[in-house]
């Protein structure tokens, strides 16, 4: 039997996040089958892209009317879209499997999720003791299934959603030991404004694996073909979740085989190319920076780093006229090694020349004011 | 030797937080002794307070010409409040210690801390692989005060500040091992808006520290003495962090022995054997749903029981005019069974009349809309 990674379209919607989670995938240079469950009411020309993007379909439409979950959806129908989720647990032709949510997507190679046993996530940045089911390990088993549709019958989901409910049926997760939690870098908020930025400034070159939770998702931005610029509905925020955003944009505008690689992890669209080379740049540095003092505040900051390249791939819509700034080039101290010969880098004059008192080109200086917000 | 709870107050306005901390120490019914260490910056006013809320008083101002501390403060000027944390270490008197921020107020006993081993200490909901330095478990040592004063000339601290320092000294903390990892409720962000909400109706009950991060604190809103209600510079926000804010300010009130207490927990003022209660009739009140079908939307969500305590409780001074309601009293869905008795909950109508249309009465019913938020 092999082992397979595994997500979930229910709506077109969301399957713009599955092609690109798929094509991430492939692009990671992953060894194992990439699995992708369906249900009815996905459009003909949405399943035509899925197909292209991961090895297999598999349509979780019909219940069997002698399983037990036609049942459970009747007595619980608050948890009808938890029950669709919980079909990954049926898929007994794979030995172990990876969940990824739609909103997740690939940075680097992570096949070495499959060393890890049932149930393996990473926490949730809301509540740290309990995990955020949008990746986890787990291995398919019939009997686990008819469990856990036994358990959400009985006790419910406490947030209404598979995570409340995987969280109490996983209970001993927090305490289990420390191979099942795993590492922040495989389940990583995208949008980390609320958050601790000097640990991503820290860690954040190590990212695996990043999620856009919230209801914004990347693809309700809209992508400017004309200069391959992302122009986002809001604005604000770490200057990562815009590079992030921009990544996801240029994936899910990559046609044919660009996008794939082999275990280089080194080929793709030049954002993720950027991306690439912005973290060996950034480790470079910091190796060099621990013999010495490390220069925390100067241009070698990655999110010195990041800003720039947010600088030359975003620019944003804002509905506030008053808080926009307007700054058409970046400082010189953020100017890195980053490689600018990308098609995405050429066309900064092109956006700056909107007249829009609403649209605004943020500039490395705005952003990188933005994440000097510390906690005490 | 013996063991001790451990805090800092380095300038009068932290000492506020202080007070209460030690206070809700005393109250929760601790074996262990409780230290703070102060500067010599306090008023003496501040410090004939600190004296009587904690067993013994350690002025750290002083540094040993002889100690690497002189130097390494010259070096690193940056980090000059971290060292005076680090000072913790020396107290070699204690043969093993939990250190508390003054920004923290413990609600039940938390002896228990000490069968930890150094260093256990709760997630940082930022960055759930680093841990929040608000609480942790330490041994006093002079040779690790050593390490650390080197460590930090050396690499210096990611974020500039201790909780940086020390998640790279302890940089094998996230897997080491459960035991070293403390449950989130012995550190628990106090507001936690932005936060999985559905997380703290399910295990909020069982909070034993919680933590009131960011730049606005307890002691920075209003206390009306005649009404005994808080006013709060902010609105908006989960009605748990408002009565944590309300018990922290009768805390702060409480004079001479008023809120001591046994192990029982049962004493203290009002708002606390308000939210002791609260759990009690959640908790049974869970019990019984689990042998059913809970009704998670209806009169015993926990978070409903909260907004009942708080519309009895606070007020709220809010400069957005437009967004303010006013509603005098709460719905009768949100009745439950706790005890009304209390002097904080038969002056309701006093605040009610205030006339400056940006004073609001929280009610039960916009409070409930605001946690409603879910993630995805």
């Amino acid at each position: 039997m092999t082992e397979a990674f595994v997500s979930l379209a229910t709506t077109d919607d969301y399957a713009r996040g599955a092609n690109v989670l798929g094509k991430s995938l492939k692009r990671s240079g992953t060894t194992r089958k990439s699995v992708i469950m369906i249900t009815k009411n996905l459009s003909s020309h949405t399943k035509e892209e899925l197909a292209k993007n991961w090895d297999e379909m598999i349509d979780i439409t019909e219940l069997n009317s002698h399983d037990k979950e036609r049942l459970a959806v009747l007595e619980r129908p608050e948890l009808g879209c938890t029950f669709t989720k919980l079909r990954a647990w049926t898929l007994t032709q794979f030995k172990k499997c990876v969940f990824l949510d739609a909103d997740t997507m690939v940075l680097q190679n992570v096949d070495d999720l499959f060393d890890r046993e049932e149930l393996s996530a990473a926490p949730d940045v809301g509540w740290p003791d309990c995990f955020n089911s949008g990746v986890f390990v787990f291995k398919p088993s019939q009997d686990t299934y008819v469990k856990l549709l036994e358990f959400a019958k009985k006790v419910g989901s406490f947030d209404g959603g598979d995570q409340g409910l995987l969280n109490d049926f996983f209970g001993d997760w927090a305490t289990k030991g420390s191979s099942h939690r795993l590492p922040f870098v495989y389940n990583m908020v995208a949008n980390i404004t609320y958050s601790y930025t000097p640990a991503f400034m820290r860690y954040g070159q190590n990212v695996k694996i990043v999620h856009f939770l919230g209801a914004v998702k990347p693809w309700h931005h809209y992508f400017d073909d004309s200069t391959g610029k992302v122009k986002k509905l809001t604005s604000g925020g770490l200057a990562a979740s815009d590079v992030f955003a921009k990544m996801w944009w240029d994936m899910f505008k990559a046609t044919g085989d660009s996008y794939k690689d082999s275990q280089s992890g080194q080929t793709g669209p030049a954002s993720w190319q950027n991306w690439d080379q912005a973290r060996v740049v950034y480790t470079d540095r910091r190796e060099r920076w621990e013999k010495g003092t490390p220069d925390y505040t100067g241009e070698d900051r990655f999110d010195n780093i990041l800003s720039h390249m947010k600088s030359m791939m975003i620019t944003t819509t804002d509905t506030t006229a008053a808080t926009t700034t307007s700054t058409t080039t970046p400082p010189a101290t953020t100017t890195t090694g980053i490689s600018t010969t990308s098609a995405t880098t050429t066309t900064t004059s092109a956006t700056t020349t909107t007249t829009s008192a609403t649209t605004t080109t943020i500039s490395a200086t705005t952003t990188t004011s933005a994440v000097k917000e510390t906690k005490e």
